[in-house]
């Protein structure tokens, strides 16, 4: 079998990663502070760090309305095992990131799935939901370039969304790892946690270093009301005392270097480049498939046509030498005409090799 | 009111950090193996880290029985939510660490206190308890330069417990940080998951990289049975994806090259020696003060006169500036003549002075 072309995993290629900027932010780090990268901190992390991401989101955020964290993975689940309890109900787009459908399923939440439309969640769908009786206690949403789905949540329903917190109390969990991973032609919109400030919307964001530095780093972060986020630092205090002080030191020195936008800016051009071959090659391969053209971040979504079993189609592709990620995963049901690509792992020129060997597992599937 | 002289926090004073090592130790992590330190990694963390203290434990511990995690004590969260479920029995020591007494309440376990003597837990005593008709589901144990005693657990002992162990069908956790702050003279022991190879006992050992590097990395690992150590990395896995692959991956580079072994070396003479001015000074000050000279470690327990309240003197002590923590914080109940100093925390010109002050609020509390 050919070397395996995976547009399974979400993480970019090893060219990718900023090996040499990471390098000499480590040597300013623990030159210039190496009692902070090296001690103890508190549950809130790098204080400085807070400050910056603070003073990046802008809008009325201050620091101490900031946690950084393990990743936001953890800090999701920390967030979550905070909020809910066993039987609360939260509403999830559907598809929606697998890991995150799996840990509220692990906390015993009723899990109540809104369709995604290319322009975010089904706003209508889920005030219909909440009029039906749904009492969602939190409503978790990949705001940009979504994982799986590729779309980008609209001004309009952000602000819709906002005003329904503020309505009916619920928690808006903005996960938001890839707003910075935003390519060329992309409007950047207001995040729900701007657009809460002055009301009484209940807004907790949440992202990460892993897309704009690596995700070894394993940095991410909170950011919310000044008195949750003081809860839930507590918590984090009493679970790990201080999240990674030496990888938060020297992504601190990234950030006020300016290495971090370096960076960003590098890896949104090679980014776009990917997405750019793969849209490319499914017009020439699949051109059944129908999708998204994400305006950043990592992933694609197709759909393929009425019947399709892309679960049962994963094996096929394997033995062509192609991975990717079966629609189900991401649903809470059904899926099966669906897959998702993740760009972000596969050099340009692979693509079109990729994407064929995907056209030819199909075949088979369905000859 | 004079600096404060602080006993009270178990961390090395700065000038023990070794930031030059760390800082060389990134530039050859970031060089030989970027891709390593930068990308996502599974739930066991670093690999080659994960061999390397297999290796150094030895005694037939191999890799796949190894998990590095973000610091020992999130580690040893994980395995009690893991392990225990609410109304379940768990014996610590009397003393014991206090973030540990705090979690397993948390978790709703009922915590039953054997009593702490020179040479590590009362295991007479603990027989009697299961004799009663207590049955651990855990039996927490910190072996080395107890935290906050200062005491070892005799060789005897050990072997006694980890019998136990494979008779009532308990688990050991063997939380063991300061193993390898050892002083001179202070002989190395085997640890309890070395005795229980081949045996039915179950130990998970736990241990850290804070006391040997530095806190802020946050590297610490668990050691077991592998089915067990599989269990937590897929929980870890589902948690956190990956813990700090950059600070493992330093950390990695630190312990091939050496520069563990030298910093060891470096820091257990400077800790000696704070040990020896805290010895000292105790006995020209506080001469009624009763306690374990540590082997290693970072702590002394000073038990005081019989109707001390040094609660009640921390006050007094923090207004001649000084501090320490009270007894009680470690105790389920009692502790009251009792306090910790960490001698680690503060330069041996600072100790007389700092011994001192402590004199002096005990004087003022009981004039």
């Amino acid at each position: 079998m050919a070397d395996l072309i995976s547009f399974a995993r979400g993480a970019p290629s090893a060219d990718l990663l900023p090996a040499e900027a990471v390098r000499e932010a480590a040597q300013r780090a623990l030159t210039d502070n190496p009692v902070r990268a090296l001690s103890y901190g508190t549950g809130i992390g790098h204080p400085e760090l807070c400050a910056w991401l603070a003073d990046r989101h802008g809008n009325g955020l201050t620091a101490e309305r900031v946690m950084v964290t393990n990743g936001s993975l953890e800090a999701g689940w920390m967030l979550f095992d905070h909020l809910l309890e066993r039987g609360d109900t939260v509403v999830v787009e559907q598809p929606s990131y697998d890991r995150t459908l799996l840990m509220l399923e692990r906390l015993g939440t009723r899990r109540v799935g809104v369709t995604l439309e290319r322009d975010g969640i089904d706003v209508e769908a889920l005030e219909q939901a909440i009029a039906d009786g749904h009492k969602p206690k939190l409503v978790h949403i990949i705001s940009n370039f979504h994982n799986p789905a590729g779309c980008t949540l609209s001004e309009a329903k952000r602000r819709r969304l906002v005003e329904l917190s503020a309505q009916h109390g619920f928690w808006i969990f903005e996960d938001d790892p890839y707003r910075e991973v935003r390519f060329a032609g992309a409007e950047e919109l207001p995040t729900m946690l701007a657009l809460a400030e002055g009301t009484e919307a209940r807004v907790m964001h949440a992202s990460s270093f892993s897309k704009t530095v690596s995700p070894g780093v394993r940095v991410g972060y909170l950011a919310g009301p000044a008195e949750e986020i003081g809860r839930l630092a507590k918590r984090a205090g009493e679970t790990y005392i201080s999240p990674n002080m030496l990888a938060e030191a020297i992504v601190y020195e990234l950030c006020r270097s300016g290495g971090l936008d370096a960076n960003i800016a590098l890896v949104n051009v090679a980014l776009a480049e990917r997405r750019d071959a793969v849209v490319g090659a499914l017009g020439d391969s699949i051109p059944e498939a129908e999708f998204v053209v994400p305006g950043g971040g990592y992933f694609l979504w197709l759909d393929l046509a009425q019947g399709s079993d892309t679960a049962g189609l994963l094996p096929l592709a394997k033995e062509q030498g192609v991975a990717f990620v079966a629609g189900p995963d991401f649903m809470l049901s059904g899926g099966e005409q669906s897959l998702r690509l993740s760009f972000a792992s596969v050099p340009p020129g692979l693509v079109p090799e990729g994407i064929s060997r995907i056209a030819r597992a199909l075949e088979t599937q369905r000859s």
